[in-house]
């Protein structure tokens, strides 16, 4: 609990002075006023975010939380639980699809596994900071104790902080976790105020029976444990998951550091949920990326005041729209960087 | 007009063969089937261009087309027309919003005067290929001679085909012309066979007087000129543009020389109206990028059946959006390369 008091006392307020700089130099740029839209907001944000004109975000990580989930008896999904350590080793060793869009930019990908239900190999590249073997079934008591969903959050900051301290200036969320879609769904209920079956979708690739279903099992999971809406930990513990916890960790830790982090699709965004209701002020240090097919994303996203950039019907998790939508926040620097102002040109316009 | 018509007689259908193998390929990566949505689908369309399961998109080209318009004395744009002129210039230095965001891939940008009212200086990086000083006021007769929109496409041709020449293997096109969303809205609405007044926007800056005028201007212009809807060089020459001629003559030689190009918003989708006009089959190598916020936009992606990727609030033009969704290409093609399949890592899901 001290390491996260400590990074929630550190999380500060946007630049402002910063901010009215970077708006100053984005109107003074040679385009019409607002024409490059969100990618001048966008702009301005970075710029409050680190005090900087001209942010660098030349070292981008990735950080994938990998977690296993007991509500996966409950039949929740199609796919079998071991995929969670397969593809987590797949993500470590570089060959998942949020490994190849984190080439784009030549992003940096690391695996940790917060609870993965097996043991990785010693030599794996895997980071394992295993909190339990998996979340226990939360259609039958809490997901997790209270304890176990803090020290979630502090492995995800604590991962952050490392990646800060080798010089990660840019920071994206991912996950890994067969199931997951399920306590996604509780959290933004919970959280949103919403019944689950309002939104609860298909997941990866649940048929109209087997979404019935899930928003069934939810729906009890939340009647059962009785989450404090007032209290993120609590919904954490008591229908969330430990990679969940691990993002709101990661989102926590970059806030601190004045690092902009890039919000990935579903998953993601109940972790931001998550890491808002334990301290609102991270919200300035998000940033949005694609558009998730799952109903409840869009409640997530009005919830967190956020309008996703890239529509390509991604699914995937992993953090792969984070890694895409970094190639965009690049776009955002190079603006600021590489375009002459109107003076710069003897220009009036 | 022997140039245009043997670069439409080159153009063939996607190659079928290669798009099933890609298709197989997608299907055997390790993920979820279909989880990385309309990249899956862009990755095919590569290869069904390319006829290559892993095609090269290193060479990234913005061709930039730069005309000025006669139908700017009707007073339907606030700007100063010399911007088109100015713009130009800094576009060919490297200075602007489509050149910053080229940066973010390493994407070159070219500026051709196609018909620019002012000549640029001769040791200017603009490609200087002009046809006229600007096309003639629409609102009072044709824009330009049928042969005068038939070389225009033809510039674009051979522009792109220089470009391939050096090694181009990605292009988009973009553009610069002070007053191009009124010829534009024209081409739509008689393409569309739509009512100026419904998809009329307020371009760079207009209120909404300044857009009843400018929907008023274009109907005249149409009622005037009469351009018959089955024939696209004639609807270009009456209500079109130079700079629209010359990105349709690039969609056209990037097709016949089976490489992808990117389409950027607004001003860019009319020129694909025009090309698909001449020849259907070039919208197979056309691909999207981002959302315009002019409503004529919506209009021209539902007329082409594409379907944009990013939403940005993005209205500068220059071929902003095109060098933008270069990153999201680059995703595709990286997903193909870079991922594993279920084989490799011995695997089944």
């Amino acid at each position: 609990m001290e390491l996260l008091q400590q990074t929630i006392n550190k999380i500060g307020e946007l630049d402002q002075a910063a901010m009215e700089k970077a708006r100053k130099r984005v109107d003074s740029l040679i385009k019409p006023p607002k024409s490059l839209g969100r990618l001048e907001d966008l702009a301005v944000q970075l710029s409050g975010i680190t005090g900087e004109l001209y942010p660098s975000i030349d070292k981008k990580v990735v950080i994938v939380m990998a977690g296993d989930h007991g509500v996966y008896e409950e039949g929740v999904t199609n796919n079998p639980q071991i995929v969670t350590y397969e593809q987590t080793l797949h993500i470590s060793n570089g060959l998942t699809g949020v490994c190849a869009l984190a080439n784009v930019t030549g992003a940096n990908v690391v695996a940790v596994d917060v609870g993965v239900k097996r043991d990785f190999p010693d030599d794996s590249k895997v980071i394992k900071r295993k909190i339990k073997y998996g979340t226990d079934n939360m259609a039958k008591g809490p997901a997790m104790s209270r304890e176990e969903a803090i020290r979630s959050i502090e492995v995800g900051i604590e991962i952050a902080n490392q990646e800060l301290a080798k010089g990660a200036n840019l920071l994206g969320t991912g996950e890994m976790g067969i199931g997951n879609t399920t306590p996604t769904t509780a959290i933004i209920s919970v959280l949103g105020n919403v019944e689950p079956i309002e939104i609860t979708g298909r997941g990866a690739g649940l048929g109209a029976g087997g979404k019935k279903h899930k928003a069934n099992v939810i729906k009890k999971a939340i009647e059962l444990n009785q989450p404090n809406r007032e209290d993120g930990i609590d919904v954490l513990a008591k229908v969330g998951g430990l990679e969940i916890g691990g993002m709101a960790g990661v989102m926590l830790g970059a806030a601190a550091a004045r690092v902009p982090v890039v919000v990935d699709g579903y998953i993601s965004t109940a972790a931001a949920l998550i890491a808002a209701s334990i301290e609102p002020k991270v919200k300035n240090y998000l940033i949005t990326s694609h558009a998730t097919a799952e109903p409840g994303g869009i409640k997530a996203s009005e919830l967190l005041g956020i309008q996703p950039m890239i529509f390509l019907d991604l699914c995937l998790g992993e953090g792969s729209g984070a890694a895409l939508a970094f190639s965009v926040v690049e776009g955002a620097v190079r603006m600021m960087k590489d375009m002459a102002t109107f003076r710069d040109v003897g220009m009036e316009l």
